[in-house]
């Protein structure tokens, strides 16, 4: 048995999801059915490091699987990247060793987050960032997001009724930059681990206070009330790319 | 009567072209639907500065049409905006004179073509960029479009059979930048018209010299010799977009 470890990109808008689940399509589903043909009939799971929701895209997601036999890394990249449909794109493929776990190996994530704030928006990218056609303080934007870096409680900015225990997490680069060609703000978070819907309520609730809705402040009592009613809404998943996932030595 | 010009957006993927046509979806029919709707029932017709093929974006394409009464350009614009489907967008609407024309009062058109040349592609791009896999000598390809400026006869690089009998055409800027941080090549071409399926044909050429499967010489012979034959092949039209119309006073 050979394990092997891929780093693939996707368009997260044809999907239920990465996670299989009954009647939806789902990334992994998709990967496994690949696979299981490359692998003569003989079924294969597929381990993902992050589940992405529902029309969350990504860019640098990383799966695990085994395979009986040893194969050509790039052979083996080339056929799951053409035998798999067209929007799922198989970036690298390695050999790994048996203790390698996409999901349970210590690794930091970075996800991005793009708004769409012009008007109209773009129709291309209407299923690829999320449109916002309010006036914003980008600069306020700026300051405030900074306030997310560092080891907090994000039990205000998670969906409730999440199984997770433990809802403390460390970001450890949280940023805002605003690309002027293309009328899009850039939202960049780094960390070791983020909580269901964490990235969407916080850019929810950045956009609510760049649009004066909310004072600044509210940022820090969410963390320290632990509120979830507090935040802003959840901002929309088609904004959402899970851009890389580094793992420790 | 008053006469509108609207300046808007669209993704050309789903869409069988600008021009209306029996038994497939186009731009034109899409707009004079809403418009007739807006209009209590009474037909109105769209004329358009350019007749885009199917699957080609639009960023600046330019329309017209008339309506009986005056209205507030502002709430016309947003009404058109939210009112048309999600894949059209209005930018602009102003009223004008009723001796403009978009397609006949003289102007310039700019044009973009995108190439993604990322292995793998960028999935969230496969039908807004051509992806083009191969090796490229970039600096060649930069130098040899310069060639394709100023005033040519075209006939080379347009599909046969095409009813316009005068093909000669200025083309008052031909570019091509690289844009590291999407991996892709952006050609530009500004002129004061272009035949029919001329950009994409430009670039299949341009891509076959860049990879060395055609010398940089043959683009000459293509202008000289007036022979489609000699082109590259018509690149696809997902990474094709027309960017700016520009009207002269």
């Amino acid at each position: 048995m050979t394990r092997y470890k891929a780093t693939i990109s996707y368009d997260g808008h044809g999907f239920a999801g990465f996670q299989r689940q009954p009647h939806a399509r789902s990334v992994q589903e998709e990967i496994e059915k690949t696979l299981t043909r490359i692998n003569k009939g003989q079924s294969v799971v597929v381990h993902g490091a992050g589940r992405t929701d529902s029309g969350v895209h990504a860019l640098g997601q990383v799966i695990h699987f085994d395979l009986p036999e040893e194969r050509d890394e790039e052979k083996l990249r080339f056929a799951l990247d053409t035998q798999t449909p067209e929007d799922i794109d198989f970036i690298r493929v390695e050999r790994v060793t048996e203790d390698f776990h996409s999901r349970y190996n210590k690794h930091s994530k970075t996800y991005e987050f793009l708004v769409d704030i012009g008007r109209p928006k773009n129709p291309m990218m209407r299923h690829y960032a999320t449109h916002y056609p309010y006036p914003l303080d980008i600069s306020l934007m700026q300051e405030t997001i900074k306030r997310l870096e560092g080891t907090h409680d994000f039990t205000g900015f998670t969906a409730s009724g999440t199984s997770v225990e433990d809802k403390v997490r460390t970001i450890t680069e949280a940023s805002l930059v605003f690309d002027s060609d293309r009328n899009f703000l850039v939202f960049t978070f780094s960390g070791n681990g983020f909580l269901y819907k964490q990235i969407r309520n916080m850019v929810g609730t950045l956009l609510k206070i760049g649009n004066k809705r909310m004072p600044v402040e509210q940022l820090e009592r969410i963390l320290a009330e632990k509120d979830r009613h507090l935040a802003g809404p959840t901002a929309a998943p088609n904004g959402l790319y899970l851009k890389e996932i580094h793992y420790e030595e």
